[in-house]
């Protein structure tokens, strides 16, 4: 098998590209629904600040694949299918139920986790090929993802597990 | 909906404790599939070592049903099921190519950020609902998942991503 027999690092990081590149843009049509079924304002509204964090995100991908000279494509990610449809569970399984946002919260940090995951991979290998160009725009993007991580935390200390438990009671 | 609107954290709890329960026992799975297939020895040590770590981790959760009363029962979970895929993908995709380690390691790590995101949810809580024991127990998962990640992150940047690149030429 010749063919597969050459495929290094760079395919490895233009396969991860295209990976990353269709979550995102999984992601950019899973958060306006979250955000519109989440139960507080300040859940919802972290939703739509990272929603539009997210489309500089894809615009970052672009010009990653752009600096390769090749077509901004996605490609299937199985993964982000699964996160998200974790979260759309949640949005109907919780429905009215005191712990919906508490449940959005822990789906949304799924899907930060994944991103934090290959953002990181693909640093790793952008690194190891050299490319310094595309390592500054994933950088950029792993710490959006880090930060969002961390405010969501922050977001299910300061009030949003308290009253998904309060008013079960 | 009156049976929908009493769902509270405790609820959401269990429901993520089955989540975790069913990825657990999949990635049981997975594990020495990985293995057998990795290049090197040393990711394959990787491997054989996080199954060990992860047959403690699903006793630990059985413990957790155990004191809530409930009997130890997966839900399917198509986050995990998403993120082996993409590890067999790996698998199949690059067989005997330069870069499968690097992409194993990758595929593995984002199998740890999914379970590093439901420990950290799960433990938010259970800090919550008060449950001292559960949180002792998830605490020492996610600790060792972090580690693994760090450990893979480090297999990463000594040598098997540079294989991949030098064989590759």
């Amino acid at each position: 098998m010749p063919k597969k027999a050459t495929k290094g690092l760079e395919d490895m990081f233009l396969d991860g590209l295209k990976d990353i590149y269709y979550a995102e843009k999984k992601i950019l049509k899973a958060l306006p629904k979250m955000a519109k079924g989440a139960e507080s304002e300040e859940v919802a509204a972290a939703f739509e600040k990272h929603r539009e964090q997210t489309e500089e995100q894809v615009e970052r991908l672009e010009q990653i694949f752009d600096s390769m000279d090749k077509p901004a494509r996605g490609k299937t990610c199985p993964a982000i299918d699964g996160i998200i449809e974790e979260g759309s569970e949640i949005l109907s399984d919780y429905k009215d139920a005191p712990a919906l946002d508490a449940g959005l919260v822990g789906a949304a940090q799924a899907v930060e986790h994944y991103e934090i995951a290959r953002y990181g991979t693909l640093i790793a290998w952008a690194e190891q090929l050299g490319m310094k160009d595309a390592l500054q725009l994933l950088r950029k993007t792993l710490q959006e993802e880090m930060e969002t991580d961390e405010a969501l935390t922050k977001l299910g200390e300061q009030g949003v597990n308290e009253r998904a438990m309060q008013e079960a009671a």
